[in-house]
This record gives structure tokens, C-alpha cells and sequence, in this order.
């Protein structure tokens, strides 16, 4: 096994992977920006290297920077948590130049899966499902005809070089088929100067879930079951919960199956997150897949008992996958709530400052993975997660009391917090039903969070 | 189940307590001394209600104060937590005549366990293997003779009224029995005027096991493994694990079954704590039950996934055990250290006063149960335990080396603590073996701590 380890990240990844080689007897380098001089990460490591200025690009995300760091400490392996250059196929490239092993896939794997159009490919030929689409440019209206009707509707056209709404249209029917798809062309051609269009089935309402992947090098890949993400705002979740309430022990089955099958076209090795859209009808669709640990594997960690920083790094240091598929069983409920400094009844605005006061909740099932302490300052520049508060039950009732009680106690001063639209998020009737999806926080009604 | 469950205790069990009635959907009700105003357990109760002054005497152990509230607001039940009233029969008593319901076992079999000889009684006529003894006064030398043949040797000789080892002698061999018996005659008679004797084998550094037990009101009584709480200092228990080193899965089942059997003997109900002498050479002995819930009952949490406190309060609620022995599962290893605020290098001295910075480990497998906040006052009058730092690993191997890491994250100034003397135990070669017994905290050589 590795004798040391740089952790390419900061924050409260950093500090778990940290956590998970001290229990490993490994050594951990940490690096820290200008800006991180203070923060726990950097403290916490066996070492700890400065690698620039507060902005990432010349730390955090300098490629040059964070391989230097590892040579000069002696680093064996990098884990670069995720974010930063955890799905940068460049970096992995230049680990594997510079003889260091990156905790993770090879550069390959990255690059297939962070291409999406690649990626979709790749899927349709290993017979995974995938959104019904064109496939490529729609060139006429003729075309986008017989199109439609392969795929069905509601259907939504896009424009091949559109963002941010522009040049898109959902469309319901065939009646509104010719109109919209001119008007979403004109739109296109109008704001980027390009027509090229594609089209692709409109999911309503659908849920985020997602499946754990564990892989070795020696071709054993196992699921640990998924996650529910569909509560999210402006596509950042917020909340994670596993196991899902949508999926029952025989669709849990099938979707594993697949993205196991996805993971395996591939020859996907290491930790590794395989993405879904579900909808009601318990149709599914591959939507992409993480090459990274995710901020919520936690709460699989909780229902499997499988320490995933851990296996990542037995894995990219060689060790056999010593688990099967029928080993992994799905033990109670977990939820995991995103503690981000942000003012919610100010347009989630952020909220960096000192935290003057902090008190956090524990107890049996309780766990935080943070990075904050009393006095701490949270800089501006980078992500506002403070802590990732974690609760493991018997049943998802009992999981959501334990998240009530634990939110109930957890004090944040000096510093704005989402602490209160959480107690919101899972109080409302829905969220205790279990019947909710990706519109659930738009849906929620007289909330005077969502503005 | 009940409504409103008052916690006749303070410090970490209270809030454990409260936390459980959160989880549960029951209304708390937290009592407090003058002294205890701004304390944890204080603040989180839904209701909070003062009892009186400091001295316990005249708050937390005062019977009528602690019912009186209890009935001012209309709690259902009571929740005795550990020390205090937890095992006063006249306490239990005056709940029954007020009808409240006390969460824990009735009066008549506290009783029956308090009274140490009377429970040797009934242990030895349920077939209970207790220490070898005299059960009663030994008259005269003769006598001695023919009974010290019986228990075998060493042995020990003590003074009926004796105690702080006046009036005591271990006896190595027949040789020695006349002349000690004698001394320690005289020696009971100089010191109490009463030179009454019994007798008993001396178990030669024994090993301290208990088992945890849950009964129902209908008869289902189960065990939940072993607790290894060999780590003492002067009889207090420092550090506990389960399952322990010593414990064959043969040896837990004979035990276990032998814990179960003396429970059922007494028809004891609730939870509760049957324990144990166990010599190296496998033999073990019933030392007592302890009719309440254990300070160290969270490590048994961890490896059966069973909540312990819930479980008090749904069979004092009349809820039937849904549990079979057969369902019962041990899973990893548990650690839990007591966080005390004491001086080890001061002879263990209290160290009361202001906690002004604290920080807490957190992450994965770490359990914290405690009721301290930055800038808390430790009292001087009460327990000086401030928390309870509970790790759970895959492997007792895991388990320490998460212990390591934890103890070494945790910060606590402004008073003095033993989380240094906890670092200095789990590194002993004889603890990292599992190679351990009570007499582990006087053996340890050349120890700064202990002197």
C-alpha cells in the first residue's frame, strides 16, 4: 500500500481523505492555497505544502502546481477528492507522466465519460438506455419529423451551441412541432450564429438517482445501491437520501445491473457513480457518469457499512475488490443535508465570514464531515459548504427525526446558513411522503426561501 | 407510548435521553439543579424545570423534588438514566405509588440485584456460577480450614463490615491461611469492632465482561454480546470495547446464554447488565447485575445497530421485543473512551472550570456523546466525565487506529483532561494485542500518568 498520499483539495474532502489514511497508516500531504493557511485541512495533515495564491487557478486547479507538490513531498499517489481536477483528464495524464498514481480511473476512462456526446455513444453501443434523442444535428424539419416520432413527446429541441436557455423549446405535440422547432432555430441562429439543432424526449418531473460503483483492477464491479438527489436547487442537490423511496428491491436490481453493465463497458475501475433519470413510469435513462467520489457517498457508506475513501485507495494501490454483489446489503436509511453559509431568504446568497460561534450535534447516528471549527473563517472564493450532516436510522421515518433533532442543534453564528431551509426542505408533506422529484423545490408552495 | 418522559439525570445521559424522546415523537422534560441553569441538557429538553440547589442531595437525588416535577408536568414517565436515582428502590417505589412509570426495571428486582449477598443467593439457586465463597460468616479457624479446601486457593479473606482494605488478606496457600485469617481478625476488630469474616476465592487479575441484556414484558429476553470493561482505575472504567479479545464465539454463547438465564431467573425486565469475572483459563463468575443503563452502552449500539435507550423506553411503553437471540448480529468492533476532565499527571485530580475552545472530531465511524459547548462551565460537584468519544471500525484494528486519529483532533482548553492518558492506553503493546486484564492501568510501566 501507499506509504503517502497528496490530497489534492481542500475543505471538508480534504479532511476526510485525511481521516482515511491516518486509519490507514499512511502519511498525508496537504495542500493549501494563501487563502487555506488556517483551514483544518492544513492542519490536519501529516504535512502540508502551500501551492499558490487564493484564486485556484493558480493553486487548487494548477496542474504544474499540485504534481511539483507530490514530487517534492514524496507523495506516492494523489487523491484529488472531487471538483477541482478530480474529472480533468489533463491532470490524470500528467500523474501518470509523472509516475504518480492517481486515486481514481485512468486519464482514458475520464475522458470518455466527460465527453457526453462520447459518452452516449458508448452507452447506445454497450445497449445501455439512454435519453431517445437524434443522435446528431437535425438538419431539416423533415428530418425532425420522423425524429419525433421515434422518440415521442414531450420533446425538447436545443441548439447545438445554446446555454442558458436560449434557442430551446419544449414541445407537447406534433401540432407545435414545425412552429417551435423554427422559432427555436431562428432564436439560435440569432444568439450564437449557429442553427445546428438536436432534439431529445422531454423528461417530466423526473428523479436523480444515481448508483455507487466500486471497481477493481481485476475485473470485479460491484453497485452499493443508490442514491436519491433529486432535491436540488438550480441543479446543485442539497439534499441525498439512500435508499431511495422510488425504487423497489426489483428495480434497485435492474438499474444496478445496468450501471454495473455501463461501468463494465468501460472497464471502469475505482469508485465511480453511474447517473439516472427515473421516471414515474419507472422508465430510466443514463444521464452520465461520475468518474470522482461524490460529495454524498456518505450516506451510502452509512447503509453499506463500506468506507469508499478506503476502497478507492486499496483499489488504485492494487488491491482485489474483496466483495460481491450478494455481500453488500442495504442496512437502514440515511440522509445527508448540505450545510452551506448562504442566505436563502436572499437569493441563496452566499455568506462568507468568521463563524463566532459553532456548536455542532452528535449522538448515536449522528455523523459530520466538516472542515469548520470555532473562529474559523470562510473565505469567499471558494464553495460554501460548511458541513455535510449525516443521519442513519432504522426506517427513513426514523432517519428523518434524527435529521429534525440534529438540525435543531446545530448552532452556526457570525455566518449566514441554510440550516432553517433544510428544517423546511424535510418537514414539507412531500418530502415526508417520499414522493418528490427534481421539481421539488420550485413546487414548494408560500416558502419564503424560494423567491 | 407515552407523551412526555421527564430524565431525572444531567450531563451527556440527559441529552442522549432527550435526543432518543426527539427521535421518537415524545416531549421531554429536563429537571436541573442552580448549578446546572446553562447546562446542555438544560437547553435541549422541551421543558426544563429547577429542582434545587446544587448539591445533588438536594436536587438529583432528592426523591420528592425529582416526582414533583414529574407531576407538575404531567410526564408519563421517567427516565432514570445511570447513577443518582437509577438504582434506588425507594425511588422506584415512590414512582409506582405516584404512577409514573419508571423506564427501567420495578422495584422488587432492584432490590433483589442492590442486595449484593441476596442476589449471590438467587444466582447460586438459578444455577448461576458465582465466586467461590463462604456465603456467610466463617466462625472460627476450623472452619476456615474446611471451606478454604472448598474454594481452593488463592483466596481471599475480608471483614464483613470491612472496607478501603482494612480487615482484608489474600491468602496464597494453606500455610498462610491461619496466620492471615488471624491478622485480619484482629485487624476487623481494632477497625470496626466487629470481627465478623467471610471468604472468597481470589480471582488473579480477572478480566471485567459484561452482557448486555433486553427484556420484555412477555417473556422474550435476549443479550446483546459482551462489553470488555477491563480498563479501570481505581474501579472506574476508562475504556470499553465489543466484542472483547477474550471472547470466543463459543465462550459468548455460553456466557451470553448464562447472562440470559440469570436475567430470566429474577424475571428481570428492561435493560440491563449482567457482569462478570473471567480468569484467563475461561472460567467466569457472576459478579453483579446493574439494573439500569450502562455509561458505556453506546459501543453496544454500534456493533448491533440496536438503540438502547429507545429500546428502555418502548418496553417500559409495554411494547413487545421484536427481537430473537438469532437476529442479533455483531457487526466490526467498538471503542468507547470516557473524556474526563481531570489531571492524569496530578494523581487524576478534577479539573472543573470554563471550557474556553473546544473542538470535536467528527467523520466517519465517530460517535460523540457528550453535553459540553465552547465556553461551558464544568461544574466541580457532579461527575467530571465530559464526554464519551465512541469509535466503530470494521476491525478492532480499525477501531483503534479511528481512535488514534479522533483523540489526536480533539481539543479541549481551559481545563485540564485525560485525552492524552487515553492516547498513552490504546498504544500499549498489551492493549493493541487485546492482551489485557484490571490490572492493565497499575501495570503499565514507566507511565508518566500513574504514579
Amino acid at each position: 500500500m501507499f506509504e503517502k498520499i497528496l490530497i489534492a483539495n481542500r475543505g471538508e474532502i480534504a479532511v476526510r481523505i485525511i481521516r482515511a489514511c491516518r486509519e490507514m497508516g499512511i502519511k498525508s500531504v496537504a495542500v493549501y492555497s494563501d487563502a487555506d493557511r488556517e483551514s483544518l485541512h492544513t492542519q490536519l495533515a501529516d504535512e502540508a505544502i502551500c501551492i499558490g495564491p487564493a484564486n485556484s487557478r493558480e493553486s487548487y486547479l494548477d496542474i504544474t502546481r499540485v504534481i511539483s507538490a507530490a514530487v517534492i513531498t514524496k507523495a506516492n499517489a494523489i487523491h484529488p477528492g472531487f471538483g477541482f481536477l478530480s474529472e480533468n483528464p489533463t491532470f490524470a495524464h500528467a500523474c501518470e507522466d509523472s509516475n504518480i498514481i492517481l486515486i481514481g480511473p485512468s486519464s482514458e476512462m475520464i475522458e470518455a465519460m466527460g465527453n457526453k456526446s462520447r459518452a452516449r455513444k458508448t452507452m447506445i453501443e454497450a445497449g445501455i438506455p439512454v435519453v431517445p434523442g437524434s443522435d446528431g444535428i437535425v438538419k431539416s424539419i423533415e428530418e425532425a419529423k420522423r425524429i419525433a416520432n421515434d422518440i415521442g413527446y414531450p420533446m425538447i429541441v436545443k441548439a447545438s451551441s445554446g446555454g442558458g436557455g436560449k434557442g430551446m423549446r419544449i414541445i407537447l405535440n406534433e401540432g407545435e412541432l414545425e412552429k417551435n422547432f423554427i422559432m427555436a432555430q431562428k432564436e439560435a441562429k440569432a444568439s450564437f450564429d449557429d442553427d445546428a439543432m438536436y432534439m431529445e424526449r422531454y423528461i417530466v418531473n423526473p428523479s436523480h438517482i444515481e448508483f455507487q460503483i466500486l471497481a477493481d483492477n481485476f475485473g470485479n464491479t460491484v453497485h452499493l445501491g443508490e442514491r436519491d438527489c433529486s432535491i436540488q436547487r438550480r441543479h446543485q442537490k442539497i439534499v441525498e437520501e439512500a435508499p431511495s423511496s422510488r425504487i423497489t428491491p426489483k428495480l434497485r436490481k435492474t438499474m444496478g445491473d445496468v450501471a454495473v453493465k455501463a461501468a463494465k463497458s468501460i472497464k471502469y475501475r475505482n469508485a465511480g457513480t453511474v447517473e439516472f433519470l427515473l421516471e414515474e413510469s419507472g422508465e430510466f435513462f443514463f444521464m452520465e457518469m461520475n468518474t470522482r467520489i461524490q460529495v454524498e457517498h456518505p450516506i451510502t457508506e452509512m447503509i453499506t457499512g463500506i468506507d469508499l475513501i478506503k476502497k478507492q485507495i486499496e483499489i488504485a494501490g492494487g488491491k482485489p475488490l474483496n466483495l460481491k454483489q450478494k455481500d453488500i446489503v442495504l442496512r437502514g436509511h440515511s440522509i445527508e443535508c448540505r450545510i452551506n453559509a448562504e442566505n436563502p431568504s436572499k437569493g441563496f446568497r452566499p455568506s462568507p465570514g468568521t463563524i463566532d460561534y459553532l456548536h455542532m450535534p452528535g449522538g448515536n447516528g449522528i455523523r459530520i464531515d466538516s472542515a469548520i471549527y470555532n473562529g474559523y473563517t470562510v473565505p469567499p472564493l471558494y464553495d460554501s459548504m460548511l458541513a455535510k450532516l449525516i443521519v442513519h436510522g432504522d426506517t427513513r421515518e426514523d432517519a428523518i427525526r434524527k435529521m429534525n433533532s440534529a438540525l435543531g442543534e446545530f448552532v452556526v453564528s457570525g455566518i449566514d446558513t441554510n440550516i432553517d431551509f433544510h428544517m423546511e426542505i424535510i418537514n414539507q408533506p412531500d418530502f415526508i411522503s417520499g414522493n418528490y422529484n427534481t421539481s421539488f423545490i420550485e413546487n414548494i408552495q408560500g416558502d419564503k426561501f424560494v423567491k
